[in-house]
This record gives structure tokens, sequence and C-alpha cells, in this order.
């Protein structure tokens, strides 16, 4: 474990930028006394900012850049536009170079995992990243990944998944020996892609992870396991259909909620219930997508987050180097006669 | 249209059997007093339910079989053991003789699927079958197709679920041209499979179907589109996906509910505000799933559905049939320059 975990914060992400990324910071260095800051962004919006904080000012050194991706750059306009001069692509550079342990942005995620797959490049024995993240359940939370960083994938890819999301599990959750559940639709033998099959019996023979077998969509809310496991397309769609279903159901309980004097005085008195569940699903608090598989480690915040929930996902990028993550990952990845066997030959499954 | 809608039910199928569905049957006989029923398994079980429902035993023969295909054999037992002599082939097979219009069985899916489309066969230009489902949302309620019939899928594949599922949203909800979208994952250039691109493309061109671009996750929920349009893995994740959070919203919620004496009380005052939500989100109210894609209707039911749940089922039976849905289907995918263009070629997508 290094002595000070050095993060780089892309100040100019997000919806909002400086104004989010600053105060952000300061509420996670508060947390974390022992964290050192490279902000990268325009020198003047930064330092506007950091006034207010002054041992946050203390303990950050500004790059300056004026050079902003968008949040609506399509991945290659934003190499074209932002590579080398951006202030996306110079805290991630920063952790290439070294000179950080880990990189923060609220930048959009298709440039960001470009960037970072371009700058970065993957670590051996993995072809393609991907995006995990901590999802609320009803047991506590689970790491589920890929959330949309590669669609598709073989049974090889789907265990490196498997490697990976279990040392971010035992991080982030401090839970020893994470049960691994590889998200499949229904146990009849007529379903089920083959890669998936395939991945759980190699999973199965490695037994070095806590694999638990298939679960069903409905398994990851239940917290049938801590670490899901899937392909960037399917868990793109899991993620997305739960949080469109979560905003549903409240949608629908407030405008029932209004409907008379009795159910609005009822909402009155329960007014802590109603906070309390808010609580539980506030999307900031499972803010931070990490970008796994990578020769480096890199955090996505929600565009949209608050000071309060960027400060999560630097939370996130602070643990995941306290516990040296990548360090590990990379280890079990290619030991000898490591996690990841060589590839056998696959049938073509989808067709 | 037939004069008579006649409607063939797997009398053994789901966790409870003839006590749920010759209930079932006598609830949407009421609605719908033209229907005829063919009650396929034991008679004496039908029999005894039979004596409460006079006016349902008028409308109904029974086609006595002592085989059921239980809840736990898989789609190759339930094929080895009860092709040709079990209730649930019976009822499909009352279809494919034109001796009924229509097949409902609350039986197991793999099952049901295996067996109808074994001896239904799929229509001219239809490979694969897919089940649709209304999902409640937003603003309404959608079809969403293909909730796990068949994994995967090529552009071709995917134009015809668009076609299947327009007819059906056409039908059941009573849109004139029912918007259709394409579950994706963002649109972000390096993002989306090429088969759905490609199906864009092809959707875009027909200009028939109101097509409206792709829809992410989250949009299903908001009612983006009236059809919602995926192969049959991503859409059985987002189905369950969906499920769990919804239960997980609930249970959450229940669990603050309980927490103090206030928050009780107002419980009790908004009971009905959380009555209303429950109605809004209750699975009966959409149950039943369609097999689409073959030469004859058949509808699943949930098989832990009750009598009312089974009622939902039945009552989708018969509107397919009554406004004649399988014809419509029929003659647009294999009409001159119809809605499947040939197959181009398409380059490998999923590695």
């Amino acid at each position: 474990m290094p002595q000070k975990v050095r993060i780089a914060l892309d100040a100019m992400g997000g919806d909002v930028g400086a104004a989010v990324v600053v105060p952000g910071a300061a509420i996670s260095l508060k947390r974390h006394p022992k964290t050192e800051f490279v902000m990268v962004g325009k020198r003047d919006m930064i330092e506007e900012q950091l006034v207010r904080y002054p041992k946050l000012k203390e303990a950050s050194r500004i790059i300056h850049t004026d050079v902003a991706v968008s949040m609506e750059d399509k991945p290659s306009q934003a190499l074209r536009r932002g590579r080398k001069t951006s202030s996306m692509w110079l805290a991630i550079d920063a952790v290439k170079k070294g000179e950080a342990d880990v990189a923060v942005s609220a930048g959009n995620t298709g440039a960001l995992m470009a960037m970072a797959r371009f700058n970065l490049r993957t670590l051996e024995g993995i072809d393609r990243p991907a995006i995990a993240g901590v999802w609320p359940t009803l047991r506590g939370d689970s790491v589920v990944l890929d959330l949309g960083a590669t669609i598709g994938g073989d049974a090889r890819h789907l265990v490196a998944l498997a490697i990976m999301g279990s040392f971010m599990a035992r991080v982030l959750l401090n839970i020893e020996r994470p049960t691994v559940g590889l998200l499949n639709i229904g146990t009849e033998e007529i379903k089920g892609h083959e890669e998936i099959r395939e991945a759980g019996e190699i999973l199965r023979a490695m037994g070095e992870l806590n694999y638990i077998g298939f679960v069903e969509g409905d398994g990851i809310g239940k917290g049938a396991a801590d670490v899901i496991v899937t392909e960037g397309f399917s868990g793109n769609i899991a993620l997305k259909a739960a949080e469109g279903t979560a905003r549903q159901v409240s949608d629908f309980l407030r405008a029932a909620l209004a409907r008379s004097w009795r159910t609005k005085l009822g909402y009155v008195l329960a007014k802590e219930a109603f906070r309390e569940l808010r609580d539980k699903l506030d999307p900031k608090k499972s803010n931070g997508g990490v970008l796994l598989g990578l020769r480096g480690v890199v955090v996505k915040s929600h565009g949209g987050a608050d000071a309060e929930g960027f400060a999560y996902a630097v939370d996130v990028g602070y643990e995941m180097v306290k516990y040296d993550l990548l360090t590990k990952i990379n280890q079990m990845l290619n030991r000898d006669g490591g996690g990841l066997v060589p590839n056998p030959p696959t049938p073509e499954t989808v067709s």
C-alpha cells in the first residue's frame, strides 16, 4: 500500500465541472485525510473553488488545460479533439505516468472508456475492459459487472470479469470470500448462452473463487450473490431496467399519495420511512463505476452527480488504491496456472 | 373473425391446476360470454370444479388425460414423457387440429415452448418463436418481446419481432399505430450490436411500422415506445431485473413503514395509496405471455397465478383470436415485398 493515495481529478468532467468536483474532493478528503489530488482543468475555475477549502488546496496540485471533452462528444470525436490535451486525457495520463494512483472523471462514459483504453491499455490476459458498479440489494451491496463497457464476450472474458469483480467486492465491500454468480435466464436446458455455461464450468473447476452458479435477473436485487457477472449489453440493460423501475415505482407512489387528504396526511406521518427508502436507493451512494481490466484504475462518476455523489466516486478510487486492487488482480490473472486458462475452441453460439 | 372464440385450456398446468384453471375460465367467460372451452386433463378433477360453474360447464368440453407435465420437467423430458399424451400437448394439439383457436397453459415455460414449437411449427419466414408480454409503464402499457424464448438473433429476427409486437399492441392495447423501439445500450458509436443497428435501418426503410429508434433499459418503464423489441436473453434479463427491483423497493418500504408508531399510522392513513400502487404493479394484470411466431396462438400464464390472474391470460388469448392476430401477422410477414426482406450477409458481431 502506498503512503499516500494520489488521485487525479478531471475537474471539467460532468454536467457542472469544477463547482462539483472540487467540493466533492473536499468531502472525500475529510474522510481520508491522507489523500493528495492532481486537479486537471482550467486553473482559474479550479482555484476559484479551492479558496473555500484551504486543506484541500494544500493537498492539491493543478495541471492547467483549456480543453474539455463535452458530454455530447462521441468517443472518436473526444479522442480526435481531446487526446493529449483535454482534462479527461491528462487525468488518465497522470495515472499512466505514475503521478497519480487513480483517475476520477464525471465526463462522458464513451469518451472516458475510449481514452482510458487507448492511453492505459488493457492488462495482460484481458482483451477488453469492463465497468463495475455497486448495486444496493436486499442483503446489502453487490458488485455487478460489466455495466456496459464491452458487448458480448467468450467464457474466458466472463471468467476474467469474475476474478476482477471478486477482488473489487473484497476491497469495497469487505467480504473475505465473496460469492460469485453468472447472470443467466433460467436453468432449463434449452436456455443459456454456451459461453456462460462454459464460464460456469471453468469457475467451478478453478475452485478459487466462491462460485455459486447462475443467477437470474431478479436475483440481483435479492442479493443472490456478492458479485454478479455478465457481458456489457445485458449488464447495462439490467442496470437501466432496474433504475427505470425504481423511478417508476416512486412516481406511481407519489401520484397515489397526492390523491386525497388522508393519503397526504399519511405521507406526512410516514415521511421518515420515505426518506429511509430514498436513502437506501440513493444512486449517490453507489456512485462510482470502476473501469476494470486496464493498466491503471479509472473511476467514472455519474455526470449529474452533486458534490456528495462525486465524493463517493472519489472514495471508491481511494479504496481501490489503498488495497492495491490492481496488483492483486494482475497477480491472479497472470500467475502460473493462473485464473485464465488458455482459450479453448468455442463453438459459435450467438447466431 | 370467427363466430365463437374456442379456447383450449391445459387444466393440469401451473402450481395448482384445475382448481385455478376452471375458476379462472369462469371469470373470463363472464367478460366474454361467447367463448367455448376445451378443457384438457383429468376428467374427475375438472368436473369437480365445473359443478360450481353451470354456465362454464355448458360452454365446455373435456378431453381426458391422466398425463401432466410437471413444473420441474425439462423440455426434453416433457417431450419424451408427455408428447401426444399430456394435457399440455393435447391443448396445443387442439389448436393444431383446428378444434380450438388458442391454447392457454400455466405449465412450465420451457416445456410449453418446446411442445408448441414441435407441434405447431413456426410461421413461414420465422425461424424461431418469441414470448411477448404486456409491461405496465408510466404512460400506460407496452408490449415487450422477446421475454426469453429465443437467445440472440439477427436483424431479420428483430424485424419479425417488431412486426409481431406491433400487431399485438394494436390488438391488445388498442393503439392504431403503435410506436416501436429497439432496446439498446446508449447511442454512442462504440456501442450497440451490429444486428440492432441493421434492424433499425430496415425498420426505418420499411416505413410501415411506427419505428422511433433505440430505447435504453430505463425507457421501458417510462413507456418510451408502445412496443419494445429485443432478443430473448436481454429481454428476460430486463423483465426479471425490473420485477426484482419492484419487489426490492416494496420490501424496503414495508420495513421502513414498520419502524415507528408514526410511520405505522402514516401507513394506515395512506393505505389506499399503497393499494393503488400494488394494483398498478399487479403482475396478475399483465399475466399472459404470448408465444408468437407459431402457426397457432399459445398463451403462457404465470405458474403461480390465481384464478383472477389466469382469467387475464385467458382474456389475452381471447383478444388475440377475436382480432385475428395470426392471420394479420402472417399476411404482413409473407406478402410480396413484405415485411421481411431477404437476409443480407451480416458480419459476425458477437465474439
